[in-house]
């Protein structure tokens, strides 16, 4: 891969690259059809990082389908679907930490979820050493960690975010869903209604933010099975609490249907 | 400098880098010249990285001559010098981290110091973009820490790791030896002949390491003024306690003369 990419940049080409763990839907192929707009190459990599599962079970319940995603990304136009079987090798000692930023939201419960994920994320820019890279603003924590690696490390890369795609009725699209259970797979829509219940009804001074968080809560947890992980709102990028200074919140929420786990967020200018 | 640096490997160039943190001795020179002469385009950093001092201390007396540094790396045919004024943005929070092999020797008693090494290594390599970069054997460790993190991030890059130079007397040639006192200048010497002691006397099996940095310990401590960090032997490049697999040695110490730390080390074929 790396190779390939060197004899791509010298050829003058742009590469632009989506990094996937895989099991596409329609977020991920909104992903690839950016990058096919705005790059000459685009570059998808199908890998389900190890590093970033703080959970076994999670791991291993992880939905695959190598065959169909690569049909897919064609589909879409990639020009190369990477699939490493394996990118750690015996005896893997470095690791990318990013403080604060992963501190909060998802990074609370998922303890070196982000390490994990920055590690990896380091390691496939090497391989791909992409000029573009197109992340989706579903994992909103995530493209902040990106963005401010890519800053403090000095990667010459430019961080493109894709809107959140969702189903009709609202639901965050995830390789997830499919795990929930129909009656889960019915009620789960109240999720991103709340996240949008908050955002119509914040005032200008975010004066009432505890109140509509508690009331998202509340009404999330009608639904059996639901466990609230965490509904919040933050500055955004910077991920802390919001200030006169802030440019934009981040209104973001992770709920547990069952056993699985879903995020979602909203992303307001202020 | 990242965009010369493209534009020089879009040329087809092959860039060889010395990052340094300045004030060259014969040491740096000897980098300089291997890099010249096994690449198309030597590129040598000029950075005293704070990040890595564990010590205000050390990091303000940290000697620097910007200037006298450039003619001579000019005269070693260097074709560019990065000088940078400072490479960390307010609010970094991205570190590059190695466990396991930055506990032991140095690590001991420089917390964070090789956090700090591998992320500004790690930032120049994203901006300097070298094929090949050249470390010095004289900070083993540190070489052992990059080519760790060389390889367990996939930077695309080949390290070359040049000998100790040395004083006639065979003190190690360091930017911290103009510290030293006169009387310290003098008797600095014995540190070298230790170690060589030690690699003159240790049985094949190594069962009498312990018994040989005990005496060259013992030696060292007779100079008044003397403090020892460490004297180690350790399998190389692994760091490990030496053992049947190790296919080479590390002999390496670290001692006080007076305020000034000296390191210096053996590296030997099992």
């Amino acid at each position: 891969m790396q190779a390939r990419s060197d004899t791509l940049r010298l050829a003058g080409k742009t590469l632009g690259f989506v990094p996937t763990m895989g099991f596409f839907h329609e977020g991920h192929l909104n992903l690839m059809r950016m990058a096919r707009a705005q790059t000459d190459i685009v570059i998808i990599s199908n890998y389900v990082n190890p590093a970033q599962f703080d959970r076994k079970d999670d791991l291993l319940s992880y939905p695959r389908d190598l065959e169909k995603d690569r049909l897919l990304a064609e589909k879409e136009g990639a020009d190369i679907c990477f699939q490493p079987d394996n990118l750690y090798e015996t005896n893997h000692l470095t690791w990318v930490e990013t403080e604060k930023i992963t501190n909060v939201l998802c990074g609370v419960t998922r303890p070196g979820h982000f390490r994990g994920v920055a590690t990896v994320v380091c390691k496939l820019f090497n391989i791909v050493r992409p000029h573009v890279a197109f992340f989706g603003q579903k994992d909103a924590q995530q493209a902040a960690v990106i963005g401010q690696m890519i800053r403090d490390l000095n990667f010459d890369i430019k961080l493109v975010i894709s809107p959140v795609i969702r189903e009709k009725d609202g639901l965050a699209m995830s390789s997830r869903n499919i795990r929930l259970t129909p009656e889960h797979r019915t009620s789960a829509p109240v999720f991103y209604e709340q996240l949008c219940m908050i955002e119509k009804n914040r005032l200008p001074d975010l004066s009432n933010t505890r109140e509509l968080t508690e009331r998202a809560r509340h009404e999330i947890l009608k639904i059996p099975g639901t466990k609230i992980d965490y509904i919040s709102i933050l500055s955004w990028p910077e991920l802390t609490e919001p200030d006169n200074d802030s440019k934009a919140l981040l209104i973001a929420g992770a709920v547990f249907f069952g056993n699985v786990r879903l995020i979602d967020n909203i992303i307001t200018v202020l």
